[in-house]
């Protein structure tokens, strides 16, 4: 398949960026060897731009990103899709505001995956970003569309934007695909910090009406007015 | 608002010396993504410096940093003020001798603060830097007064410049922004450390009298003679 | 000895390689100082390239690498070879399929060797990395072929890339050099990760059958065509 | 005082490699902010050279470093020195074959320093560097002869080069002062591991007669020939 030339443009940016949004996850830890993807939605377009299969973090050039549709086809690139490819195609199928995915097995949060327990809320900024606890999704094999049904069935009615697959490892979301790797990030964090405050005793519930009121004003008022990626 | 010719000087370097001192943040593993800021006080003015809001480490130059009054507002700068911005503020208002603010969610100090449980004093560091145990501050919504107010409450009657606000994270402060740092980085330090010790036992307790003793000889006598900031 | 012009260029090939490697142990956390090796057999002679004996990661040139013999008798070299090749050399002697070797004490995998636990296959990427749990090796002292035949002994019946021996700590193996520092990253990565599940409370068996299957597909399908290391 | 020509070469030469040394600890992660000073003797005069007091590792140049007498007073440098060099001055004077002295907080060994509790020789390489234990030493306040009297006393009788003072973290010693960072750095490693391995049940322990083949050998055999620094 040719892209046109406008969509050639358009890829060309998305590449970019996903290429350079790789550089956050072992900036920030979340990832060893080549364990771990981002991908971005082609606006407008039944495609998607993520990681090749295998590649390592050094030699993630933007040429190096692959575009694939949302059955998770390889569309235009030089490399073999992620693996996990198929769960992300089946996220942006089903969500529609869906404009970035990312997964990772941050060790924390694969940690509260591998007991199949959710994160408890017991931070403000926790509630500030993902308004809740980070809910476990199903067991699911790669393969098939069992990931991603997993993912898409356990987020299509929480206000989180990441999901704990049981033995697995965590998936983001957000409209954007910087927004879903500040998730990424975020989520491993809590993950780690109510690990270890639950280590030597329960940390102290917050009122659910406070969880909400932190993470309406956090949701529209954080950031610069410009920004759009939370 | 114009800044007066003697005063933008003054500022100007205040900003330089906030935007250098947020690189120490992310360098001893205090904050993750845009989650930490810190001000200074414009001494002999109502004013005080800060972080812009969601504004990534990255991109932290002196222009970027913004002057507010002691209610929190926008006095000069190009961004919206850290959404901490207020509490900072009300810890100015309130207590003349601090010079600057730092607020971070540093893991180990976050989880205590999780669990609404002071750090005792079982590390002789612990006692040349805050002269006993960490306090815990109350729970409190961001939006209004509470958090400064907390802040001030636990630390007026304190030797210690830290304070944990419960299920948030730790502020500290300071008669510098630099010693307002370092005392984020040894917040964090003694968390983790008597953490560890507690998790396989009881640390042995300090009597109070050698708390004392090394507090007030490493406040009197540690560094350099011409060094202001402990 | 001289090594045969041809031969020599092979082993320069190599020796590059073997030192690249190398810094992937800090790089990922694996080793502190100077205490991990790397070995790559050199394909069709029975000769092995691997680091010197206590120099640091700075100071590992190409040429700093050292060509022994199966036996671990210096071949080629101006330093004396790492006090682990005998087990290096053990290894390739008796296993002709392995290619690489790697030797860490890294943390989390170097604790479960302390008490002698096997790592239980809890996490899909260690289905997927390792066909199963890590074994155990037996307690046995450096200066003859204990340690060796321990390696050889609990991982030929194993689809395990990996064994911790007792008290001591990982030894990773591979079809390539390249493929056995992967296996030692994802060693201490799934040490860490269990561990920390296990704090908290029992991880969710996987059933074996699922473990298979996700061994299967990855050795077989995952990364790029071209790409021979896993 | 003025240093003799001669003398003052050495200094120069042995304050040279004291900075240099000092970036070891933060690489390592053995101290946070200021926290920590190795020293080295000046060999053949009742002399040492040490860190300043309070000056960042970033600013630590060779023309910063402190020479001081064996009973800790100033006797060439523009700086006060370190609030621990009469600890390290009283090693010098009561253990002629010590060359390097190092002191931090790094943060598993200070927790066990916490507890009072010794850490045990469960792990090969703690047997070839320590030979067994790493014992506690006595509380003590800075101010006069109690740390360094605490730290002899210790050390007089042991294998280990590595004493964790109780409530207040690490020394450790060496015939250079490369072997006494080597021994920090390891220090805090098997604190860390045997820390990770007690977490989560009962280490193996090693039968005594091992743990002294282990460290004979390796103080013997390890390294290359030419290296003194172990």
């Amino acid at each position: 398949m040719t892209l046109t030339s406008d969509l050639a443009d358009t890829v060309a940016t998305i590449r970019a960026e996903v290429a350079h949004l790789h550089a956050e996850l072992p900036r920030w830890g979340l990832v060893v060897w080549t364990a771990g993807n981002v991908s971005a939605r082609v606006p407008g377009h039944d495609l998607l731009v993520i990681k090749p299969s295998g590649v390592g973090y050094d030699e993630l050039t933007p040429e190096a990103m692959v575009v694939c549709d949302l059955d998770g086809n390889l569309v235009d690139g030089d490399h073999s899709p992620s693996s996990d490819t198929a769960a992300h195609a089946y996220v942006y199928k089903h969500l529609p505001e869906v404009g970035g995915v990312v997964h990772t097995h941050s060790t924390y949060a694969t940690a509260w995956a591998a007991r199949g327990e959710p994160i408890p809320c017991v931070l403000t900024m926790m509630g500030d970003e993902f308004g809740g606890e980070i809910p476990i999704g199903p067991f699911a094999l790669i393969g098939d569309d069992s990931i991603g049904h997993g993912i898409v069935e356990t987020l299509r009615n929480h206000r989180s934007s990441a999901v704990l697959m049981q033995n697995h490892g965590p998936f983001t979301i957000g409209p954007t695909a910087k927004a879903a790797v500040k998730a990424a990030v975020m989520c491993e964090e809590v993950a780690r910090t109510v690990h270890i405050a639950r280590q030597l005793g329960e940390p102290i519930p917050i009122d659910p009406d406070k969880i909400v009121a932190l993470y309406e004003r956090y949701q529209n008022v954080y950031g610069q007015p410009e920004v759009t990626d939370r």
